[in-house]
């Protein structure tokens, strides 16, 4: 390993208690990747801040000796966003996890960086209250915040960003400011929750966060509706938006991924094209709602239907469902997983996931297609041996394949992945001159170019 | 009147056809102000471009004489938005009002900055759609995505920010450029959208805009809830949103306010503090939610509840509270209307509109309280004589009082009308050093300070 700059070594271990500096060379393994295909590379030194003060002299120390700095939460991103390639300091927010303050009467919610989804919901259980963005990992809301992550339940609740109320975000000069107020709406000034929500760590590290929360519904209806075909499944959801049922999750898992899931989540479903639905709201109005879908999926050839009301057989059902990147790569070892993460207008979903499923049987690796079809979002999974050339080669233009193929239709290259480093080469073809304007954006905030440097987009270092 | 530059005269001129260049005193005058009691300013030019490329040319008309430009829509602005300070060239979109395309299946549309939220409901209806945001005013979806506006519809549908897929842009060097694409949702980039809807003209022209919009409900219910003191509204409507009850509109109208729309709109209703609700969904859902309703109001002391769910019925009741500001103006001649604009979290709402009717009961002057209470967003309107001084110091004086409360208690001092000039004084208070990094951007995409200027805050202009 290439060792640390000794003075920056020193500098950090004066600013911080000794244990929440780490030049440990798992500490630093453990820094070097995340859950994507890409490349690791080693952090210099990985720190454990308790407080906001402490990200501020981190900053500053960054800044003296003029070293990147990479935010860092549960290291599930999925396109390389953690991973040093400019090495200097990993900012870990493992210590940064405290639920601050339930606001119940304003559904809100504060909470350090470092607080997993999963520890949040917990936490609110006992008043009533859910956090609906549901990545498959058990990310940190830091970490879900700086990526604008999403999940199965985006087509009612909505991505991160819309969950986001405030930040308190320690800036690349180490300037502490905050994006937003508590005030569910607001007109006042540029809107920089926005801005900084989806950022990837590349405009500031975020110390605190305001974030939505909701009522449990009253009613919540589960189900499994198996299909011959994978555009039968994906008409029928059309047609179910279409005719305003309000759903709340709207998944469909292909019949590859069906018997994936079924091996690794010991479960006995159908294994044909299926959608995983889910329905919130009062016991009326979703018994008539269920009714008018069940009237639709039958037009589309559904051979199977099937309910879960109790809360054991649907948390199994989406369990199943969220735990299917794993499946994958558990029944794959030695392999790592390559997602596509496209996002086209709903119009233009079954043809998009058509010709994925087209590329992808000619390609002859082990693959399936999932996807938040609500939102126009799929995944096409694949298992590749990273080290083979060949089969790195072909998942890397399969993936352009299918990003073209959404960008020439008014879609994104990314629907909730992030750029990171994988996305990178498509940011100018997607964006045009609004690419130039991000870059701007990142020069005018960070202008030594030290927060999580060559993400999203490269930055010239100043000289 | 200050003549205009005579080789800027000339340049514009030579770039558009010769009725869509104006230096005519009353189309000046009719450019010089907005709906509020802001001083006017005439501008030197007013152009009416019916493309973005001849946008483009105004663009670089503008940098080559160095002289500022203000887009205008209807000027249904409330803090002085649309008036050209700094004189130079109005960019009035009206001939630029066509709807571009209406895309059923992906819910979205398609539209250039001219058409209003009128017009586009009227083109909207025959394929089951609407557009739900709704600000008093017919303004034009170009001025209502500069300010971020929204009105009665936002508790459930989200404001204008929420609405907006995509932008064209014309940037203050001329250059077009889009800020995001037709998918759903996305996780590419920096989130454009959000940072230039509600900047205000101050970033650039917008030239077309991809809305959102939503099916027509199948089941509609309106009701007017009297009680004996806001107090007893405001409560009522906390509970109803903890039980999870989903309202599409919920507003407040006081006695005061009551009175006068009564006047103004020759109904009969009760005058007392009054709810106006609407719930969408289906039958079965909705009566059962409106069943738990009536059980929540009766706590609150509700004397009266009157449902409405013919057409004819619902709209004259929304056309009512749609008109109460100019029922006030009506009502009031030759004064002139000041309106307060906070949100506050909902807990902190009972407590803002009692200290709001307290200092607006102290200063005698008329006035009533109306809001949009499922936001914690209220509005108290005032009217005053803008040739009193006395009156003009105390009306500024009250909303100082009304923001302030606002700000100590976590909220912003405007929900929805925008900063302008009106709401600049607090943009430091609010945002701190935020309001630096908002000025770092607009530096950033607008270096001249040509973009509106002086509009949110004040840049120097360059040497």
């Amino acid at each position: 390993m290439i060792a640390t700059n000794p003075e920056l070594a020193a500098a950090l271990k004066s600013i911080l208690p000794e244990e929440q500096v780490s030049f440990n060379q798992t500490i630093l393994e453990q820094h070097s990747r995340d859950e994507s295909y890409h490349d690791c590379s080693l952090p210099e030194a990985v720190v454990f801040p308790a407080t906001t003060e402490e990200v501020v002299k981190i900053m500053k120390a960054a800044n003296q000796y003029n070293v990147p700095v990479v935010p860092f939460g549960r290291g599930t991103s999925l396109e390389g966003h953690v991973i040093p390639y400019d090495r200097g300091i990993t900012i870990d927010f493992s210590l940064m996890d405290k639920i601050l303050e339930v606001r119940e009467e304003d559904f809100l919610v504060k909470v350090q960086p470092g607080v997993t989804r999963m520890q949040l919901n917990n936490a609110l259980k006992k008043h009533g209250l859910f956090f609906p963005v549901d990545p498959g990992a058990d990310a940190t809301l830091g970490g879900m915040a700086a990526t604008n992550a999403s999940g199965t339940t985006s087509v009612k609740y909505g991505v991160m960003r819309d969950q986001v109320r405030d930040i308190e975000v320690v800036l690349a000069d180490g300037t502490v400011m905050n994006t937003g107020s508590l005030a569910a709406k607001s007109s006042s000034g540029f809107h920089l929750n926005g801005l900084f929500v989806g950022s990837e760590g590349t405009l500031g590290c975020f110390t605190e966060l305001t974030l939505k929360v909701y009522g449990i519904p009253e009613f919540i209806l589960a189900a499994r509706a198996s299909f011959p075909t994978v555009d039968d499944a994906v008409g029928a959801v059309v047609s179910i938006l279409q005719a305003g049922i309000p759903i709340a999750r709207c998944e469909l898992v292909d019949e590859q991924s069906m018997k994936q899931l079924n091996v690794h989540s010991e479960t006995a479903y159908r294994e044909q094209a299926t959608l995983f639905l889910e329905f919130h709201g009062n016991e009326a109005g979703l018994n008539q709602d269920v009714k008018f879908m069940e009237d639709i999926v039958a037009d589309y050839r559904c051979e199977q239907i099937e309910f879960e009301t109790d809360n054991a057989g649907r948390n199994k059902l989406w369990e199943a469902r969220h735990n299917l990147a794993y499946a994958y790569v558990h029944g794959h070892p030695g392999k790592k997983l390559m997602v596509t993460d496209v996002c086209v207008p709903i119009s233009e979903l079954a043809g998009a996931i058509l010709y994925a499923r087209e590329e992808l049987d000619a390609l002859g690796l082990p693959g399936g297609i999932v996807g938040h079809v609500g939102d126009g979002n799929f995944h096409a999974l694949l298992m590749i041996d990273t080290n083979n050339p060949t089969e790195v080669q072909k998942a890397s233009e399969f993936n352009e394949r299918i990003v073209l193929y959404a960008l020439e239709r008014g879609g994104t290259c990314t629907g909730e992945h992030g750029v990171g480093v994988g996305k990178q080469k498509y940011q100018e073809r997607e964006h045009g001159n609004a690419y130039l304007v991000m870059k701007q954006i990142k020069q005018a905030l960070d202008p030594k170019n030290l927060m999580n440097p060559n993400k999203i987009f490269s930055v010239k270092k100043e000289a």
